[in-house]
């Protein structure tokens, strides 16, 4: 299905991963260059390339650090390449990264990849079509009852127009888990969701959105198939089972950390303060969107949501880190071997050695990268150092939440957080499809040696 | 050999490494209530028991971090008491880990087992007799060399006596990577060994012997037997190895960060910068005795000593750390994976599986204990998240440098830095030894699923 044809066109030699990146590159460069246009910021002047460029970037990757105000600095025809940014990056993504997953999930051989290929070529491409207008009906479907509730909410307080238009954006930045908002264009308002922090209506559009753009395609296919199919299938188990968990124990802990901070929770009443928890337990894995300022917040708190980027949403979805489904095999494993146990067992099936080989060396690799960035930064930039670790995990996470180094960094810095945004979205996906080790026994081993590890 | 016999006496009961945590626990215990007692302050007063409990489970793990400085607020009898804590503390760490190491590379079966302690008994019990008085008979000649050495050195700078004294307290120190100095006790002298940061002699005596203590004694076994081998065990040869690779790239990265720093390098010569460099490279990852204040480091040499200190030492040393053994191989495992190669090769020999799996483990559950550990400071402790991270990571690592959280740590902070440094000590020998899968085949497997990870 998935077998890079030998063509005369070097285009169509690529695999998958490399079509999506090619297309990222050409998205991000043509986004750079109309956003650098006298027409995109309110300035009337071109801003610098590299915050146009930063900008692209970030909304392709449906990242959300932002070096401008999108509400400010931006004309509507700027703020529209930035929505038509995320809306075609967080679909287009889902939907390759989809076909991936599910063609590893068939894990076909060589020899029936070819039988495939020479007897069902056509109806494979019709499952993809299929598939495609699937995620987009599913996506639009989403995107349009949240327009609609929003525009509602917001047409409380300012004209109708602008109230759809809010709406509209908002909820396609919300289900893309893209972080971006226009709500400095209103003179007086604080940034991000801030100003709804105990705002039910709100909240509760919000939250259930960016859970539906963080659990993935595959997942919300199982569950609208549950009614018919009475099971799920143990990806869609894993993802909600380990996403379930993550809201409710980042809920306590930001509620916890931050009852008596006078800066965030403290103020408000007790709904108000479980809302302000949930809400931001829920966003910060992916989101980027806040009801609490992150400066605000207290020093563990700020760290624990570096954890909680890090781990970030489910293969396939809006967001990013290293997938929720990863994070569980590392915790399976470290359970499996206190317990002295040979298999990770999740849901009665025990998960493939080399699945657990690949989540592991995933997650070294992504960790090494964020702490060599961090480290190359704390050269570069005059910030604190947790400032450093959660800019360069947010941006490699694609979760969005700052706390405010985006907007001082050196142009050098701006370069590396573009980079990091790039490789945390394209990279997890490009692994997963490369990064097989040959199962096959190879024709000459070494011998077993030992050595002390403890 | 280990196996436990089944006796009325609970304590025979102990396997190896609850011989060692009992025997650490007993040594912290008696040695806190001789530091509290009025004869240790120069005070002539007790100091506060949470102090003194510090103090000598510092001393024990050979961590060096500590709440009071020895050379100023201790009389000799505290001195006497921190120094013999960290002799016998280090001297007895290393015999046990490295019996217990060469057990599990012998790797002997229950069966073999059984029949060893029924015909073997008295020649595995005089095998251990030998095997300890080795080690300590290496480590007393490489202590009594460096307390000559350093006597004379010390002599040209205070009156024999206390020349002599010194020698020989800061020789202990430094083979068992220890990190206690009294130089507070010499008026306006800077605390470690700053005062020394360009003196040839002693860096050229106290670099070695920090490597010494670092590689573990079954490197130093195999090093002295290499003239008559002519061979090294793949043990040894990769601690070598990634030590030296360790501590080249340490300095390199040191010496560039500080190149331009007025308050480290700058001021020195060119002979001077690279002493430094060397210096903090090798003390880093376990020693805890420092040439540059650490306050001064730039942020991102800061961060980097937090990584350097995280890998640690060899297993069986003086150090800590997760071991240059287990960082080889988590490198090992992401360069397999990037080049799609089934087993991890180093000098020619395949790292067995099971030895993976635990490195990985264990590395996991290490970083996850400094990182809750870090967090949970992060709220009690009023103090950068950077110096936060230094020290926990220091701790855990009996490391010993210190960004300077633990000179004004809450009575809560002292608990956890004290916990930590026992946990880092123990933990690791105690994971090694019991942490074995069970790799005989279960009776019965779950079958194989599939999740997706990217
Ligand atoms: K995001
Ligand atoms: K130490």
């Amino acid at each position: 299905m998935f077998k890079p044809v030998r063509s005369r066109n070097p285009l169509l030699r690529l695999n998958p991963p490399q079509v999506l990146a090619f297309g990222f590159l050409i998205m991000i460069l043509t986004g750079s260059g109309l956003l650098s246009l006298p027409a995109a910021s309110t300035s009337g002047q071109s801003m610098p390339y590299l915050d146009a460029l930063f900008t692209a970037a970030s909304a392709t990757c449906v990242t959300g650090l932002s070096v401008l105000n999108p509400g400010v600095d931006l004309t509507k025809f700027g703020q529209l390449v930035v929505i038509g940014l995320v809306q075609i990056g967080g679909l287009g993504f889902m939907t390759v990264a989809t076909l991936i997953a599910l063609v590893f999930r068939r894990r076909i051989t060589f020899r029936e990849r070819l039988i495939l290929q020479e007897t069902m070529s056509q109806s494979s491409t019709e499952g993809i079509i299929r598939l495609i207008r699937k995620v987009l009906l599913y996506a639009l479907v989403i995107e349009s009852i949240g327009a609609i509730l929003l525009s509602i909410r917001f047409a409380f307080e300012m004209p109708l127009g602008q109230a759809a238009y809010f709406g509209a954006f908002h909820s396609i930045s919300i289900f893309n888990n893209a972080g971006f908002d226009l709500f400095g264009a209103i003179e007086g308002r604080a940034g991000s969701l801030i100003h709804y922090v105990d705002d039910p209506f709100v909240n509760l559009i919000a939250m259930p959105m960016i859970m539906l753009g963080g659990i993935g395609f595959i997942v919300i296919a199982d569950l609208l198939d549950y009614r018919r199919k009475r099971k799920l299938s143990l990806h869609s188990k894993v993802v909600l089972w380990m996403s379930s968990i993550l809201v409710v124990i980042g809920a306590i802990v930001i509620f916890i950390f931050e009852f008596t901070n006078p800066a965030t929770l403290q103020p408000l009443d007790f709904s108000g303060k479980t809302f302000a928890s949930v809400f931001q337990s829920i966003s910060a894995r992916s989101a980027g969107l806040v009801t609490i300022e992150v400066t605000d917040l207290r020093q563990a708190t700020q760290f624990f949501i570096v954890i909680l980027m890090f781990i970030g949403a489910a293969p396939g979805s809006a967001g990013g880190g290293i997938k929720v489904t990863t994070f569980a095999i590392l915790i399976g494993a470290v359970l499996a071997m206190i317990r002295g146990k040979q298999d990770i067992v999740f849901f009665h099936y025990r998960i493939a050695q080399d699945r657990v080989y690949k989540a592991i060396t995933f997650s070294l690799l992504s960790f090494l990268l964020i702490l060599v960035a961090a480290m190359v930064l704390s050269a570069t930039e005059d910030y604190s150092f947790l400032g450093i670790l959660f800019e360069t995990t947010s941006a490699y996470a694609t979760a969005g939440a700052s706390m405010g180094l985006t907007s001082q960094l050196t142009p050098f810095g701006q370069v590396v957080i573009t980079a990091l945004m790039f490789i945390g979205r394209l990279g997890p996906v490009t692994l997963a499809f490369t990064l097989t080790p040959r199962m096959d026994k190879e024709p000459f081993r070494y011998p077993e040696g030992k050595i002390t590890i403890g």
